[in-house]
């Protein structure tokens, strides 16, 4: 017997319909330059949505083909997030920071249609051209110059574009499944992997997002959306921010962490959300500024990609800051779990309170999450046995888009997330590492992300990074590369801090004091390219490449 | 091109999964009597839900079939709500307040086949079972006594016969749209009409009530659910705190509000749902006791079925409680709008506040609505322009159940509420009226909930109702009705007080000072009862049935 009720689809057309009649006097900011912001209503944001739906539809652009965007967070790019599934098409952001032959690929394999990009792009754009993308029929310029001199054709700009659409554009009512948006995972080894979000799944996870004990995402928050538009539908943010009626700020084009500080004091932010090093790249920034700065407004800063350090945590204190984390994925629309402090545990020490904060926090509703043993058993909730996290949800992919690869990554209706981890009995989530880079020393495991996140602790270190080197005897060792903040640092006060807190064969062999990290397109280590360095020619080959500073190899 | 994400289905047992991974250790309070509760946890809840589910498939429920509940707000009722939907079957709630002929049609119509009710119902149940109820083919009793000597037959006691079933039961993966539950409505005029709710709708509803800017319904939560658990799903409200994982309590059996406010102060309530004369009798509770109570914890008072008045807002004032309120029906699982305070306005005077607050407020996520002038028109918001309300969302039903009414009030893929209201431009909806209920008075719309709000405003009034009565030369006049709250009060105090509110016209012709006003089942003015004793007899029909206490008809 089925339910007798309507059969409405969740489509984010109907986000917009929400906000456009609720908060259509509530605002869009982007940052333009110091001092200087554009901004405009939800109600005009709506009807440049529209404009941009039927303009597509009169380039030509069918139900289901793919429009790629490559552009920084500004409102013409968010604009391009409605528009584009408005009218049954697929918006698929590309990663700005790729090589021309990485976008190539991307752009070639999921066969768009037309390309939307920021104009500060073209010069990319026209290398990536000249590889060929042979599906693109048209380029669609965003910016505010004249069109430039260039051989891209047919070349529009965005303005002329909308304008020449309709303001009452009705969106078609789809089928919930529709494809709405695509993204290519960043892929650490290989090719990318496509994953193509439906309408379903961005408004299921958009609901999530906008409950209680996640972002704190109500009707009242002016919120800063930093992570990148390109990289799972900016976090889903623009969307949450869009339902529930929230003032939306995006930084533009090129910020620099003094850009976000300079935007939090303006602009009153309430919350944010990034990768973990802008928040260590804004206290920089401020440790370094001569100017006192007001940032009381900011009571949330989501930071993401990696666990933030306590230290990180405790430093934004200072301006009554809370920051939260999460962990998600691409191929998870993106979020699996995230990070709150459950009542019953709010009591505890501050020691345990950091610990706390330190997981990667509960499932969301709706997403199932299960660790499993390498032979395949399903491993206890018991905060010590580590496995593969596997999960299951309306929001997680159930195949990559034209890609042999789904088979390795999907069996038996779950998501195998190649990464190990732990969940404690209440549920919260430690992710250990990656299950490449774990470190297989002498039959047991070593989690580099655990010496990782103890090394950034030390009060001297910025950042640091530990990857599994050969080893005859042992099968494999950590090597730690670390960046100071200090340049008293040693080994041997790193060899000491990190005595006191793991077992003695988990101490790394070896330490690189080194400047900088190699970080890939979306601000993780880069630990592919550390292993290839070491592979072709030791430490040298790291040393050679990194401009150390200090070598104190054991 | 379909987006390529998990075909996982919206199932109300996915949010047992979550709650007893995640919020195992959390509780469910049922009070028993003064002084005395019984609490267990959510692992102890999951596991009896699981129980209840395969002993209801062994005593051979299956999928589809309707299993009806008569029971009182308790941890029993609340296991029947997520362990019949578990297995498939159809948990009916059917209303306790009803007479036995109302129930009997009840349960032929939805054909339940097993009735699981409290014992202290046992003699009404009888009653019906006399007039007739073929389809039912167990009973199963909730309560902690033997079995009373009764002819119902085959008959259980609930804790034998989930002793029977297993805790590990495992749920079967349904289609969404599978009927989780059915409610039929409180019908004031003609037979009820039955509503069938599905897994989808339920969890959608759901997912939209854990939000911001709704109940503030986190995982730190102590909540009371005053809202019958007969009456559209308790409001939802059970399944919400399920999914959040807050401590959920329920009043018990025959509660008053004396144990309301006991169990408010001995639990440390966070939130309470009920209907607005909840609020008034707790009030007058409270009033009347000679003890100090402390409430200080009640921080949300969500009143419903009516527009709470401003009066009562100011008065929980006292404990840092805010009155919150929203509108919905039995056709919509329930929630249509929720009242929250847009940030733009704020910053409004304490008289513009109040006057929001009254709003019935905003559509929630996923529901569109409308307002239709009689002939077929869409209205716009502009706060004036009055008509049926239309609603549309994944949570609205598209029909009643083997009903030919269906017709009437589902329309071109919209609910035709019956209800007259307005939207104002930032889309809060004010109901002013039941289509029914609005007075026709010469060729102009008066309408009895405005003059009923106005009325009830007054210092020394407690509660008041307005109804139409025939007039030679107007078709309709408003008739007053009205109890005191402080025997000065007259006719001349109320006539002075609605003039300085409404033109001339509105102000009622006749106004009846009375010791009680008939409600419905649910707690609504009966005006349906109102009108036929007019009709029958005028003004002394009413006189006589209500126990007139003093009589000031003009």
């Amino acid at each position: 017997m089925d339910g007798l009720m309507m059969d409405q689809p969740l489509l984010l057309s109907d986000l917009l319909w929400r906000t456009e009649r609720l908060f259509h006097d509530k605002k869009i900011v982007t940052y333009l330059e110091a001092g200087s912001y554009h901004s405009y209503t939800y109600a005009d944001f709506a009807k440049r949505v529209r404009r941009l739906s039927s303009a597509l539809v009169k380039l030509g652009v069918r139900p289901g083909e793919r429009v790629g965007t490559i552009a920084w967070n500004h409102y013409r790019h968010f604009e391009t997030y409605l528009g584009i599934p408005g009218s049954g098409a697929v918006v698929h952001t590309i990663n700005m920071r790729l090589f021309p032959e990485q976008q190539q690929y991307i752009i070639n394999h999921a066969g768009d249609s037309v390309l939307i990009v920021d104009e500060d792009q073209i010069p990319l754009i026209e290398q990536v051209a000249e590889l060929g993308i042979p599906s693109v029929r048209a380029f669609v310029v965003m910016g505010d110059k004249p069109l430039p001199d260039t051989a891209l054709a047919p070349i529009y700009r965005y303005e002329d574009l909308i304008a020449d659409g309709d303001e009452d554009y009705e969106f078609p009512v789809l089928d919930e499944r529709t494809a709405a948006a695509m993204c290519y995972t960043s892929a650490t080894t290989g090719e990318p992997k496509g994953v193509v979000y439906s309408h379903r799944a961005m408004v299921l996870q958009t609901m999530c997002l906008a409950m209680h004990d996640k972002l704190n995402m109500s009707e009242s928050q002016v919120w800063l959306e930093v992570s990148p538009m390109f990289h799972v539908n900016g976090w889903n943010i623009p969307h949450t921010a869009l339902m529930q009626g929230a003032t939306l700020v995006f930084p533009g084009v090129r910020p620099t962490a003094g850009d976000y500080v300079q935007i939090v004091q303006d602009q009153k932010i309430t919350g944010m959300n990034g990768a973990v090093t802008i928040g260590t790249m804004m206290r920089d920034f401020i440790r370094s500024s001569s100017q006192e700065w007001d940032l009381s407004s900011l009571k949330t800063m989501w930071l993401g990609g990696q666990a933030p350090s306590r230290a990180i945590m405790e430093w934004w204190e200072r301006y009554g800051t809370c920051v939260v984390q999460g962990y998600g994925s691409t191929e998870n629309t993106p979020q699996v779990c995230f990070s709150s402090i459950k009542s019953t545990l709010a009591n505890g020490s501050p020691e345990d309170i950091y610990a706390l904060r330190q997981k990667q926090g509960q499932p969301i509703p709706l997403m199932k999450i299960k660790i499993m043993s390498d032979n395949g058993l399903e491993l206890p909730w018991d905060g010590r046995s580590a496995g593969e996290l596997w999960v299951q949800s309306p929001f997680t992919a159930s195949a990559y888009y034209n890609d042999v690869r789904t088979k390795e990554h999907m069996q038996d209706g779950w998501f195998h997330t190649g990464d190990v981890g732990c969940i404690d009995p209440d549920g919260y989530v430690v992710i250990m590492d990656r299950v490449k880079d774990l470190i297989k020393s002498g039959g047991e495991w070593i989690s580099s992300i655990d010496l990782e996140n103890a090394l950034a602790a030390h009060p001297k270190v910025r950042e640091a990074t530990v990857i599994a080197i050969p080893d005859e005897k042992w099968l494999e060792r950590p090597l730690a590369c670390v960046v100071a903040d200090d340049k008293s640092l040693s080994e041997a006060d790193l060899r000491a801090f990190l005595a006191e807190r793991f077992a003695k064969w988990w101490i790394p062999d070896s330490f690189l004091i080194v400047d900088t990290i190699p970080k890939t397109s979306v601000g993780k280590f880069n630990k592919k390219e550390l292993r290839a360095l070491y592979s072709e020619n030791g430490m040298r080959g790291i040393e050679q490449h990194l401009e150390i500073v200090q070598d104190t190899v054991a």
